[in-house]
C-alpha cells in the first residue's frame, strides 16, 4: 500500500503491477450458471461440439466453470501495455460540484481507438484464433464497438478479419465503418448476398434494414462455409466476461495501492461483458467471505432484462444457430424501441450475471435515458470526458448515489465503470442538444408477448 | 533517474513530478521574434492596445520575452490532472515492425475529449479571461479542434463561449458541432448575419461556405463590440506557444527519469503550437549551450510555410484586424487546395518558430498527403491509435528516419508529438481507403501570386 494521504486524480498501475492473470468468477460460485445447451439436442454443449464455432481454446475457457486464474499469454499482455492500465480516476471535480461526502471512483476503459472496453477481449479471441493457425475470424457489430475492436487486435495479428454491420447502421455510421476499414477489416452490410440466410432474408424482405440477429446468423453462416475461420461474440460468453476481469482486478489493484475499501461497485449492462468483468474480483471476495460490496447493475428502461425479464433458457441469437443459455431474458424476439439511442439493446443477459443476480449478489436498477443524457452532460462538462450513452447509465446511478450520500452525510466508496467515449454517439447528443429526445419504456403487454418467443424448454 | 533498464510502453509522471510552470523559449533567444504590430500606425503593439482584444494577463505573455518561467495558477494545474500528464510511449510495435534499431518515442496529446493538445493552452487562456472578470471569449474554428477545446474549458470554468465555425465545416462536421453544443458552447456558421463583416461578405457573396479568415474577423468584431468579452486563438500566438511547452516540459522529464537523451525532435507545423510547446525547452538547452538536437518541422507540401514561404510581416488574419506579425508565410490571401484534407493549413507560421527556423536551430520537411495517410494507416495497426491526419506528418517523417537509422545501423532516440486523434476525421481516411486521396502542390506561380498579397512594409 502506497504511505501517502493523497489520492491522486489518476491512479495508475505501473507495468509490473498489472495483473498476469485473468479471474473466473465461475470457480468461487458455489451454484453454477447452468450449462449452454445445443440448440439442436437441447444437451449441454460439449467441447466438440462447441470447437466447430469457436477456437478450440475459447471453447474451453467457455465450458470451464472451475479454474479459478487463467494465465494471459504474453503476447496479449504486450497488446494489453499498449492502451492498459487504464485509470481509475477520482472525480474529485465531480464531487465538488455535487458537494457530497461521498469519493467517486471511476475505471475508464475508453482511452483506445475503439474507444471501449471490448478490446480487453478482441485481442484474447484473436490471439487464441491465430495462435491455432486459423486465417480469420468473422463476427457481426451493431454500432460498431466491438468491430472495431475486433478489427484493430487482427490487424495487430496479421488476421483476417469479416464484418457483419448491421444495414442501417452500415449506412448511418460510416465513420466506425471507416475505422474498421482502416484497420484493414471486411465489413458487409447485413443482410447481404453473401450468405444462405441473408439471401434468404433478402428475398422475403425486400429493402430491410437489417437486425443483430440476422448479422449474427451471417457471420456464423460464414464462418462454419470458410476453412480456417472461426466466429466470435464481443459479449454475453462467459469467455468474454473472463477476459473482462482484467478491468476489475486492474480496478482492485489500483484501490489497493492507495488502501481504498469500495463500498459500491456499479456498471452499465447489456449483455454483461463490462459489468461482469468490472464486478467479478469484488463479487469473489464476497463469495468466499473476505468483503461485502454494493453491487448495481444498470440497464436502460427500453431494454430491461434484468428488472422485468425472466430465468429461462433463450436463444442468444434471433437465427437460433447458436447454444442457448439460462438468463434473465426478454425473449430473443424482443426488440427495444427505435427511440431508444445507445447500445445495451440486447434482450438477454450474460448466464453469470444472470445467475450472480438471481443468487441476490447484486441489485439492478432501470434508468431512462434522457435522464441519463443529463448525467451524461454534467460529467461531460465538470470531468472533462464525453462519455458513451452506455457507460452514462452508470454515472446517472453514480450520481444518484453520492447525492443520497449528501443527505445521509456518508462517505461511502462508490466505484463505476465508464466503459467508452461517445465521439461516435454524437447523432443521439444532437437529438439530447435539440430537446428531441423521448423516453420509451415498454408495455407488460410488449414484454409478455416477447416472452412468449421463448423455448418451450425450461 | 529510475534505476531501470527496462523502459515501460508508456510513460506517465507521477502527480507530483508534473511541471508546475510554463517556460519561454524566447527568454533564452538572443536574437528575439519581431515584435507584433499594430495593423492600424504599424507600430509595435503596445500592452494597452492588446488588451483590448486579449485579457490582460495573456497580453502581457504575449509581449514578454525576457522572463523565462511562468507559474501555472493552481487552478490550471487540477484542471491539467484531469487529463495529463499526457504518455510519452516508446513505440516498441512500431520498432519492430519496422526492424530498426532506432528507439521511437512519442508524446501522444490526444487522450482527452477535445483529441488533441489544443486543451492546454485553452484552458489557460479561458482561465484568464475567468479571472479578470469577463463573462465570455469569442473564436472561430475550422475543423472544430480548438473550439471543442475552448468549449471545454470554458464549460468547466463557467464561462460564455461563443464560436464562429467556417459554414462548410459546420454543415459537414455535425459531430464536432455537437461535441461543442453538450459543452454549452453556441455555435455560429460563419459567414453569419451577427456581425457587420459577416453581412457584409454574404451580401457580396451570396451563398458562400466561408473561410477562416472570415471566421477570424466576425470573432473579433463580436468580442469588440460585447461588454465583458474577449477574443481568444488556438494557435500562432506566443502566448499559445508559453503554455504548449506543457508538453515539451512534461516530455523532457519523462525522458529524463529514464536517463535517455533524445538525438531528434520530430512535431508536425501548421501554425505551431504544437511543434514550438515541443521542443521549447530542447531548444532552449541548445539555445544555453547545454545540449544538441536534430529538430524537425513537418509542414504539408500543399501548405509549405516554412520550405517554400517568405519571412516577413503579414497580416495574421484575411480580415487585417489583428496585429502583423513576422513570420514565415506564404502570404495571407493563400488558400490550399480543397484536395487538402487535414489541417495544417494556415498561410503562416508562430513567429517564435519562424526566428528558430531563421537561425537555423530546426530544419522544416514537406510531405505529401498520400505519403501521411500511408503512415497513419501504419501507425493505427501497429500501435493500435487512430492518428489525426495533422499528427501523422510527424509519424511519416519519424518513420523516414527511423528506417535511414536501420540503413545506417544506429541506435537514434527519436521523439516526436502525436497531437491528436482522427476520430473526427474518417472522411479522410474513407478517400484514402478508396484509393481517392490526390496529391497536391501548388505550383510557383499560385506562391508567387499569394506572397504578392504581402504588406508593403518589409
Amino acid at each position: 500500500m502506497k504511505m501517502t494521504n493523497e489520492i491522486p486524480y489518476k491512479i495508475y498501475l505501473e507495468e509490473q503491477e498489472m495483473p498476469r492473470e485473468w479471474y473466473n468468477v465461475r470457480a468461487d460460485m458455489k451454484k453454477k450458471p447452468a450449462p449452454i445447451l445445443n440448440p439442436n439436442t437441447l444437451q449441454p454443449v460439449t467441447l466438440e461440439e462447441l470447437s466447430g464455432i469457436f477456437c478450440e481454446e475459447l471453447a474451453k475457457q467457455e465450458l470451464d466453470d472451475t479454474t479459478p486464474y487463467f494465465s494471459i499469454p504474453q503476447e496479449i499482455l504486450d497488446f494489453y501495455k499498449m492502451y492498459r492500465p487504464s485509470p481509475l480516476v477520482r472525480a474529485y471535480c465531480l464531487e465538488k460540484q455535487l458537494d457530497t461526502p461521498a469519493h467517486i471512483y471511476y475505471k475508464f476503459e475508453g482511452n483506445n481507438t475503439s474507444g471501449s472496453h471490448k478490446l480487453n477481449s478482441a485481442i484474447a479471441q484473436a490471439y487464441y484464433a491465430k495462435n491455432q493457425g486459423l486465417k480469420g475470424v468473422t463476427t457481426e457489430t451493431g454500432a460498431g464497438q466491438w468491430g472495431t475492436a475486433l478489427s484493430m487486435a487482427c490487424s495487430y495479428l496479421g488476421l483476417d478479419c469479416q464484418v457483419y454491420m448491421v444495414k442501417c447502421s452500415y449506412e448511418q455510421k460510416p465513420f466506425r465503418r471507416e475505422v474498421m476499414r482502416t484497420y484493414g477489416a471486411r465489413v458487409t452490410p447485413s443482410p447481404s448476398m453473401n450468405t444462405e440466410i441473408g439471401r434468404k432474408i433478402n428475398a422475403e424482405f425486400p429493402g430491410t434494414t437489417g437486425s443483430l440477429g440476422c448479422a449474427i446468423s451471417e457471420a456464423v453462416e460464414s464462418a462454419l462455409s470458410q476453412d480456417g475461420y472461426r466466429y466470435v461474440l464481443g459479449s454475453v460468453l462467459s469467455q468474454v466476461l473472463l477476459h473482462q476481469s482484467i478491468i476489475g482486478l486492474e480496478a482492485k489493484a489500483a484501490l489497493d495501492k492507495y488502501g481504498i475499501k469500495a463500498d459500491m461497485i456499479i456498471g452499465c449492462a447489456g449483455g454483461g461483458s463490462n459489468l461482469g468483468g468490472l464486478i467479478s474480483p469484488f463479487v469473489g471476495e464476497i463469495l468466499r467471505g473476505e468483503a461485502n460490496y454494493d453491487i448495481i447493475a444498470v440497464e436502460p428502461a427500453s431494454c430491461p432484462s434484468l428488472t422485468r425479464g425472466v430465468y429461462a433458457y433463450d436463444f442468444c441469437d434471433t437465427g437460433k444457430v447458436c447454444p442457448l443459455a439460462k438468463m434473465y431474458t426478454l425473449g430473443s424476439g424482443f426488440i427495444p424501441s427505435a427511440s431508444h439511442a445507445g447500445g445495451l439493446r440486447y434482450h438477454g443477459m450474460s448466464s453469470v450475471v444472470s445467475e450472480l443476480y438471481d443468487q441476490g449478489l447484486l441489485t439492478a436498477r432501470s434508468v431512462e435515458q434522457t435522464e441519463v443524457f443529463k448525467a451524461a452532460q454534467t460529467f461531460a462538462r465538470i470531468e472533462g470526458i464525453l462519455p458513451a450513452p452506455e457507460s452514462s447509465h452508470a454515472i446517472k446511478v453514480a450520481i444518484d448515489e453520492a447525492l443520497k450520500c449528501k443527505e445521509t452525510n456518508e462517505t461511502k466508496n462508490i466505484v463505476f465503470g465508464l466503459t467508452g467515449t461517445g465521439y461516435f454517439d454524437m447523432v443521439a447528443y444532437q437529438k439530447f442538444n435539440d430537446g428531441e429526445m423521448r423516453d420509451y419504456i415498454p408495455t407488460d403487454e410488449e414484454l409478455r408477448k416477447a416472452i412468449d418467443t421463448l423455448p418451450k424448454i425450461n
